[in-house]
């Protein structure tokens, strides 16, 4: 199918906004919401490294734009649209690419975000797949990485370490399990947790090369230091029943990527445990002075690792 | 170098604005110019396909900005800022990083565009380099490929079919020609004229797979036929000197692309001629009942060709 075709055909119909112009124009035009600021972001998933060749194309569609909108979700802000930038082998053959679209139309609806636009080249040796996310915040609310003071509490949402299992389990090298596949493969974006979190936070990211780095992150944006009590991070009963009890088992989870969880400090004493639904949200640590990350083990001792987590070299 | 160091020594500096957040974010935050209507466009160029593996990194980063800025001025609009999705192999190594870096930093000035975020990954097999480029105008003012009408004259900017000539002589086919070769590399996103089109021009698109295809799809946008002479199209000097004066010379000029130049329709005696200040407009034809694109040849004779331009497959 000639990209004209595969545009017309399978993204023609997403894109459904009045934006996007039926994909006919040069580019898409918005008429933002008065008064509010954007909140921009553009992620890649590139085959072989962030997706693996035979993870389902549905998969990869909700994985593209999920990993973007957790980047909205870490600044606070409602997701509105966005532009898909599409380079594909041959290896993405026509099934693959009705499969792709038909899981990024659903994705898409379930966080009601438009697809505005973008582009679609072919003959490249290895897929790379881009896309920008657009979302708004009230003035001057969307969340940053460097507001955490010392004295604040670390939060964590959801579960930690289940994207790495199930990246072992997607490669074959660990036992089958449904729910930490899905993990990896299919990561929510916390935007209710976002949302709620603007005026209570001071500071937060989206937890995705490991929890321990993103941590270091944080605390370096802010000028302070993050202690994170490893015994405290929440692990699903998946990953739990393939964790040792001991410091190392709950170092390997808190140095896996990829589970687009919210990494989060607040006042102690802010009215937290409510505001994310059902979603656990649990206190893994608090801000000292100093820089940087320090993870303490069973007996209170620093057993940060040299290797805090995934490092894009 | 690894990804933390390219950004904070290359890409940090040249992301100066406010919006940017030093790169420190999840993403940037952008107060949009209030009351407009904002404009977006994603364009990837991938090495190989879009641009040749020795060409000059600062002009592939020149190009990257100048195709995504090209789709802003074919609607009108004024840029403001981009996000940048660079997906690099190993042949992008410290010294193509540091010369692209400071080819885009020129670029981003040249047009006085903010950088704003993005994301770089490394380990791909062949480079994919994505933009996205956001700019604004009045509401309801952007132009559009599809407000052609019949009666309206067919117009084109600058000179057509420089840059096919400048492509085969980067890939060692034809003899040098600095003119030629820059305007493939280097091509003039005409952003000025694009401003000045608006509410006068009834369609507007960019040339960027070839003026026949293009105006191929400007007409089926609107629902008519644009007729266009062949010997009304402006050549420079340079591409002149190589193309045969008869038809079969200027239909492989009109069926070139990477001109970028801003093909446009208006009423007649709309008051073009000094629209864009020094950069010649050239009337090449007339929109007419039918649907798709005419090329006349020099005894008035239809010689439109089966295959229109460069077609994405």
């Amino acid at each position: 199918m000639a990209e004209r075709d595969f545009i017309a055909a399978r993204l023609a119909p997403l894109a459904t906004s009045a934006a996007a112009r039926c994909l006919a124009d040069d580019a898409a035009v918005w008429a933002p919401p008065l008064g509010r600021d954007l909140v921009l972001t553009h992620d890649v998933l590139a085959c072989g490294v962030h997706y693996l060749p035979d993870d389902p194309p549905a998969d990869v569609a909700w994985k593209l734009l999920a990993v973007n909108l957790s980047d909205l979700a870490a600044m606070g802000a409602v997701p509105a649209g966005v532009l898909l930038g599409l380079a594909l082998s041959t290896a993405e053959d026509d099934a693959w690419r009705a499969d792709f679209t038909t899981g990024l139309g659903r994705a898409l609806a379930r966080w009601n975000v438009a697809l505005w636009g973008g582009d679609t080249t072919s003959g490249i040796s290895a897929a790379v797949l881009g896309l920008t996310a657009i979302g708004h915040v009230p003035p001057g609310a969307a969340l940053a990485r460097s507001g955490a003071h010392v004295g604040d509490d670390v939060w964590v949402s959801g579960s930690i370490g289940d994207a790495g299992l199930g990246l072992a389990i997607a490669r074959g090298e660990a036992p089958a399990d449904k729910f930490l596949l899905n993990r990896f493969r299919r990561p929510e974006p916390r935007l209710a947790l976002g949302l709620a979190l603007r005026g209570i936070a001071t500071a937060a990211m989206d937890v995705s090369d490991g929890v321990l780095i993103d941590a270091d992150r944080l605390a370096r944006a802010s000028g302070v230091a993050l202690e994170i009590t490893l015994s405290q991070l929440p692990l699903s009963p998946a990953a739990a029943a393939r964790t040792p009890a001991d410091d190392a088992g709950r170092l390997a989870r808190a140095t896996a990527g990829d589970d687009y969880e919210l990494l989060f400090t607040a006042p102690p004493g802010a009215e937290v445990a409510g505001l994310a639904g059902g979603l656990p949200l649990t206190r893994i640590g608090r801000v000292i002075p100093g820089l940087g990350v320090r993870a303490l083990g069973g007996n209170g001792a620093d057993v940060t690792p040299k290797r805090l987590g995934w490092e894009h070299i």
